[in-house]
């Protein structure tokens, strides 16, 4: 996802819109005429408003899965510090790591900090030193290994 | 969502439901019938498997927003310092703040780590002032302000 | 100074706007006259245009000073950790110090960093225990001595 | 700014040079004349005495501009860790840019502090990213982003 | 065990006691004959050595467990800030804990490092919330949790 | 001592074994007589049950002693940072020092955490500077000296 | 020792003096007849300049001892972090205990820095429990024990 | 001064010279007749007494000066980290320089703790920039300026 502030922004999201975002947060299968007939407009209408909404990069409709039902018992937050001048370039090149779910380039006391889903401890310390290690001009990493999740607003 | 580990999974997912919960990460919306023609099998199926899913909570489909696009320009990483025998408490009242989207507790130099999403650095300042002040037991919080967003797998 | 943000920003500087500004920067008594000669206007517009500025609070003439002509030996910037619920009067009452020249709020390792103008070591430290010590709700205190002041864009 | 300590200091501001220096600094554009009757001397004094006291470095008056009204949204000190033998190398180069403000070499955790001044997050990222990764002789970083300016002494 | 050191030790270990003990750091059930055998002494001897040896503390035998094997899945190394005042009862309150195999007062960083044994993260954020809480005098922990053992002199 | 998750354990400890693990934790040279004794067991199957546990790698016998009687008078715990390339190769290395009786791989601010018992300072400064010094990749170390021994569970 | 800087300092050492302060640094017992012979000058004009280098306070002869012949094997550095409003109390309280030969109140990560000789960790760690933790007011130590002085002007 | 621990110790400090040390430790200058007075032996033993305790290395007698007197008006502690291998050639390097009055090999967050004297910020400010930063080794240092010392046993 990119940091793209657009200054003009024609069609912002009115009440109607709001209603569909607010609906699908909850059930993203919710059928367009169930949330039409709530509103007292066509399913059509819905239709032609959630597209939009997708279009214009508002919301996406997804499956979110339960890391640990998904077998993942080894999860992490990892505070990165950068070379400074290779600071995007690592930044990508994590990114692209198919354990990493999430990743900010921050201030503070780290230069990135990301997130990561494994199997196991064994799974994590190979992302450690197999993985990450391979990307060049990281200085230094600490990992704050995940004892309970607490809140995730999509699960 | 909590962390609790079933020991007995009587019913693991399979090929067909792994292909639904790959298909459904794209798109979470995609019609059973257009599932299940590429699986060659019926919609029924797709549907009951589907249900399946959920009720076991492996997945769930619903709408995520890109977060800047919904107004929010200042968003961060929190680290908590916690009393000890109040950590759990603190855990449970900061996730209940709405700014909150994300919060672990883990092992490492902080006890609580959570990400929070703010309208512009005024409203932050008014989250950490006035809402994490309230929680009692906080001992210190580190703020890491995000710079970019490089990868979100949701969107 | 406050962070009020103006959503509606009628009057934005223009270019003349801009180089009053410059040449202010420069000479902040350099002569309305002077000024409108070298942009072929009459001074009374400069004058008009200066006055705006300042009532819209773009800018200020003021005279600064050389801290170590005026006898301050002693310099340094002081980060504070406070107790989240009285941030902001803790902010509020160091600022008050006279010996506070800049205070800010940040996001970071420190809630709070401050820079102080002293006359020597025994001024500072009468200022950490005697002035700053008296300041409820400060956690911890880090000084940070200056050395040498490389740039400083008023001096 | 130099940090030259002067041990000769033949004229040393007196009362009324004190009293120009005071009321400069509430408004640098006040008239000679009317300091000059507030004195009861004449303005050809206050002239001549603020000439020296700018010629001998005790003052200057300038513009002093509102960083948020001019667009600067994206404050952050920064504290630098640098190769030791590049110490002042690496100040003046910082110096040297444009965003920064204010920069000063201290004792303590950090070997510079800096003052940054940038549009957004995204310009503070720049910053951070292509024009101070090309410094050489800086080893880590860590941003300090402003949250509320409390006290700034010039406006 | 305690940090007494015995200025006398008429008795010290010679080379026949060395050779007891490094025989038994091998095997601890190794018969008292075999190894007088290889001495070319009398078994008498041997027991008589060895008994010796257990009562003036040079050494035990005892089985040790791998702890792996014994579904400790989660272990940890802890570090623990204390009030000053209370650092040793703090230290003989937290060795009492079942799941601490190891603990020492340092000099350093933090004041008691101690090891423990867990099931599993749950085990172990119950240990940091539940037991470790309740030992009055602990300001701040810090845990380590092990991603590999890869030296451990007994087993 | 590997980190190998055994997910087959056709011979699980029953209480037997247990019965045994525990007996041999307090005297290693108990006798499968008096244990099966107390059983009212035969003592060959004390016997087979003890060479089992052994075989599976569930307990080992040996001489544990204590190493302020051995002249070990400085001990450490060494918190070690690696290039995240070698971290494996270091914890290795490290691990063949004599002076080295633990090592462990950790989450957290250090990279690995290993114990070492040295004579007195100017070993454990020789161990420092010449024989840790010599292993390629550590970036920096940080050492925990003991003041005392509180609890370790085998003396 | 108390810093108070006197302004006027009517009578600086000169020549004379420095060679005395010189000569007394290499052996504080050097009769005044010797140094008089190698100046040309009376020993009594020598005794004279001693006596009032003494009295005003520029130099004192005294045996200084060497902390390892005494018996003191323990050394260390200690880092104090204290309340802001008692930290002068706190610097005075610690500079009566017998062990302390050195205090500073300092600017940075730590408030106060002193150092302790003992004669052993023991020793230490009774400092460190009972009459450091009888001082109101601290916060926090950090200890730096002694590995090797390798330079100590005195001795 | 090295730290030579000396096994055999045959002539230890007896009372006599326990009584010869203590006095010359607040007058160094004290007469041999005068302590023998007190003591009720000659003059010739306590001479003899005091060459051997200064020829053993137990004590030396010389001048110490206050180092404000001296002109010394910005002192400091540098806590220094080197690379591993050259912490001891760094630590001999630095205690070459003049400025240092001070210096110990430690245990802790620093591998190296020295102590320097300097006239002034500028002259310290070279003394890091110009000297310390042209000994090979030095990853980091990190300077406590002293405010105000409060016990030094010599003075």
């Amino acid at each position: 996802m990119e940091n793209v502030i657009g200054n003009n922004q024609p069609s912002r999201p009115d009440n109607i819109d709001q209603y569909i975002i607010d609906a699908m947060r909850k059930d993203g299968r919710e059928a367009f005429a169930q949330i039409a007939e709530k509103l007292n407009v066509s399913p059509g209408m819905i239709r032609q408003r959630y597209n939009r909404l997708v279009e214009l990069g508002y919301l996406k409709v997804v499956a979110v899965t339960n890391p640990l039902m998904m077998g993942m018992r080894t999860m992490a937050l990892i505070g990165v510090h950068t070379d400074g001048h290779r600071l995007l370039q690592v930044a990508e090149e994590i990114s692209k790591l198919d354990e990493v779910v999430y990743l900010v380039v921050v201030g503070g006391r780290y230069d990135i900090i990301c997130e990561v889903f494994c199997r196991d401890h064994e799974d994590l310390l190979k992302f450690l030193t197999e993985k990450l290690a391979k990307v060049d001009g990281i200085r230094e990493t600490e990992s704050f290994i995940h004892l309970k999740i607490v809140k995730e607003i999509y699960f």
